[in-house]
C-alpha cells in the first residue's frame, strides 16, 4: 500500500507577488510538466507533474498569500524534496526582498498508511498522534473497537473513532472517581460502562462493599483485558470477585434496580461524552443520556454522589445544554464541575459531580 | 487577508478503482473545469477549477487509495462544499460496493490566517491549537517572542516558534521545582532563564533565603508580566524583592559566581530544551548547554540539586545523548528523570534531577 505525503508551505507577504514567473524556473529544472489554470480572477494557479508521481500546486493569491502544496509517494527521495522546498523558500525570500511576514512549512500529512495517525479532538482540531500500530480491532453490534499503540501514551482504546482512554490516563480514572476526595471503603458502587477496567481496578483497591459494573459490550472488555493491562491490571481476568461483579447490558439492569428500590452510594457513569449536537430533542445520544441520568438518580442514595465525564472544555454550548438537562430531572440535583488534563486527549476535559438536593 | 482552506478526504479500498469516470459527473455538475494530467503510470490524476477559486485534486492510486483535496477560500459557501464532499463520499461508497476499508475526512487545514494555529510538537507531529489571537509579539536580539491566546490553555508564550509555557501549565513549574518533594525554605536558589516568572512566583511562596534569577531577555519578562499573570502573578512587577533579584545575562554572571566560589542549594535551569540534533559537536545549542551545565555544577552545593527540562519523551536519541553528556562533566554527577504531562505541550515531557556524586 502506497503512502501519499502532502507537504504544505506558505508565505505571507506585503507584496502582491508579481514575481511568480521567476519561481517557475525551479520547477522546470526539475523537469516537471506545467499547467497554468484559468481561475477567473482568483489569483495565479499552476500545477506541475513530476517524476515518480510528484505533484505540486502553486497558488499566488491576491492579498499576498503564496501556497505551495507538494504531493509525493513515501518511496520518493525525501532529501531531494527537501532541497526543492528549500530552493523555493530561498528564491521567494530573495524575490520578495524581505517583505515576508510569515513562512510556514507544516509536517507532511500522510494518507493511505496502514495505521491512521489522525484523530481529531472533540472540538474538531486536526491532531496527529504518534501511533505506530493497531493491536486490536473488532466490531460489536454497537461500535467499532480499536486499540492502537502510541509511543508515548501506551495503548489507546478508540471507540467509533473517538479516543476513549490510554494507558497513560490514570488522570481520567482519578477525575471520574472524584479526584481523590472520596472514600469508597464499605460503599455500594455502580459503574456504568467502564469496559477498559480502569475505574474497577482503582475502586477495588479501596475495599468497597460491592461494585456492580454494567458494560454493554464484552468485546471491549476482551480487548482491554489483553491490551490495556497498565489500566486494568488483572481485574478483568475474572468478571466476578470478592467485592465486584461485571454484568452485561445497562438499561434493563438499571430499570430492574429502580423496581427493586436498590440504592448506591456512588454511581460512576463512564458510558459516553456529552453529545456535541446542541439539538437535544433530535439527537438519540441525548435521549439515551437523559434516560440513563434519570434512572441513575433514582437509585442514587440521598447522600450519594454521581460522577460523569462531560466533554472538551471548549464545547461550552454542549456543556451548558447538559447542565440545563440536569435542572429538568424528576428529582432535583445540584452539580459541580472540574477541568482536568487527560494526557492522551490533547484537550482539557470537563468532569461533573452530581448529587441530590 | 484571504484564508485558503484545504479539505482532505481519502478512501482505501480493496478495489483497484476502475470506477473513476463515474465520479467526474459530480464535478461537471458543479461546472468545474477539468484537467486530466499525464502521470507516467502513477495512477489517475485530475484537477478541477471551479467558481470562487475552488480547486479540487482527485487522485486514484494504483493500490486502492483515492485522495480528494479541496481548496477553497474562507468566504466560500461551506455548506455547499460539505454537500459536494458528501456527494463524493456517497458515490464512491456505491461505486466500490462496500469494498472500502477506510473513509477519512480531516478537519480543514487553514493557510493565510492572521493567527497561526499550527505549532508542531517537538517530535514533529502536526498539531492544531485552539489559538484565537496574538496578544504580544516582539523580537529581541536572541529570539522572536510571541504570546498567543488559547481558549483552553489561556495565554501561551511561544519563543522562536516553540511552545514554551501556557497559563495552564503549573505542572511544568512544579516538575522543574522537583515535583513537590523539595523544601526551599531558607535556601539559596539560582534560576537560569524562567522569564515567564512561574518558577520565581512559586519558589518565593516557600520563603527561601535568596533567589537569583538570571534571564537573558528582559523583553520576555515585559511580555509575561503583562500577559501571563496566571503564571507569574505580580512577582515580575518588581525585579527586586525581599528574597529575590532578577538580573540580566546568564553566562557572565555564572562565571563571576564560579570565580567568587558562590554555592547554591538549588539550581533550576529553565533556559532551553535538550537540542534535537544528535550531532553534539556541530550544534551550537549543545555547546551552550554543556557550558551552562559545567558552570552550574561548579556553583552547586555538594548536597544541592540541579533541575532541568529535557525534551519530548519520544526524542529518545536526543535524551540519551544528553545523559551521555552528564557523564562527561568535570565533576561526576548522578541523575534521575521523570515524565510529566504539561497540558499545553500535547506531548509528554522529560524532566531531570541532577546531583553531585
Amino acid at each position: 500500500c502506497e503512502l501519499l505525503q502532502l507537504f504544505t508551505l506558505h508565505f505571507m507577504t506585503f507584496d502582491s507577488a508579481s514575481t511568480v514567473p521567476d519561481l517557475l524556473s525551479i520547477f522546470h529544472e526539475q523537469e516537471m510538466t506545467e499547467t497554468v489554470h484559468e481561475t477567473n480572477g482568483h489569483g495565479y494557479l499552476a500545477t506541475f507533474v513530476g517524476k515518480n508521481g510528484r505533484f505540486v500546486i502553486l497558488r499566488v493569491h491576491s492579498h499576498g498569500l503564496v501556497t505551495i502544496d507538494l504531493q509525493c509517494y513515501e518511496e520518493d527521495n525525501i532529501s531531494q524534496l527537501d532541497n526543492l522546498l528549500n530552493a523555493l523558500e530561498t528564491k521567494l525570500k530573495a524575490l520578495l526582498n524581505g517583505n515576508i511576514t510569515r513562512i510556514k512549512r507544516l509536517p507532511a500529512l500522510i494518507r493511505g498508511a496502514k495505521v491512521d495517525r489522525y484523530w481529531p479532538t472533540a472540538d474538531g482540531r486536526l491532531i496527529e498522534y504518534d501511533i505506530d500500530g493497531v493491536v486490536y480491532e473488532e466490531d460489536s453490534a454497537y461500535q467499532n473497537i480499536k486499540i492502537l499503540h502510541s509511543q508515548q501514551f501506551g495503548n489507546i482504546l478508540v471507540l467509533n473513532g473517538d479516543v476513549n482512554l490510554a494507558e497513560s490516563d490514570l488522570a481520567y480514572t482519578q477525575a471520574i472517581m472524584g479526584s481523590g476526595k472520596e472514600d469508597y471503603a464499605g460503599k455500594e458502587v455502580l459503574i456504568l460502562g467502564g469496559g477498559d477496567g480502569g475505574i474497577l481496578a482503582e475502586v477495588v483497591k479501596q475495599k468497597p462493599k460491592m461494585i456492580t459494573m454494567v458494560e454493554i459490550s464484552f468485546i471491549v472488555i476482551d480487548g482491554c483485558k489483553m491490551h490495556m493491562r497498565k489500566t486494568c491490571g488483572d481485574i478483568l481476568d475474572n468478571l466476578k470477585g470478592d467485592c465486584y461483579q461485571v454484568i452485561e447490558d445497562c438499561v434493563p439492569v438499571l430499570k430492574k434496580y429502580v423496581k427493586e428500590g436498590r440504592m448506591f452510594d456512588y454511581i460512576i457513569n463512564d458510558l459516553t461524552a456529552v453529545p456535541i449536537s446542541t439539538e437535544p430533542e433530535e439527537d438519540s445520544t441525548w435521549e439515551f443520556l437523559r434516560l440513563i441520568l434519570d434512572l441513575s438518580i433514582k437509585v442514587l442514595h440521598p447522600s450519594g454522589k454521581y460522577f460523569t465525564q462531560g466533554n472538551s472544555v471548549n464545547l461550552s454550548e454542549a456543556l451548558t445544554l447538559y447542565e440545563e438537562q440536569l435542572g429538568k430531572l424528576s428529582c432535583p440535583v445540584d452539580f459541580s464541575k472540574e477541568v482536568v488534563c487527560v494526557p492522551s486527549y490533547l484537550e482539557l476535559w470537563v468532569f461533573y459531580t452530581i448529587w441530590k438536593k
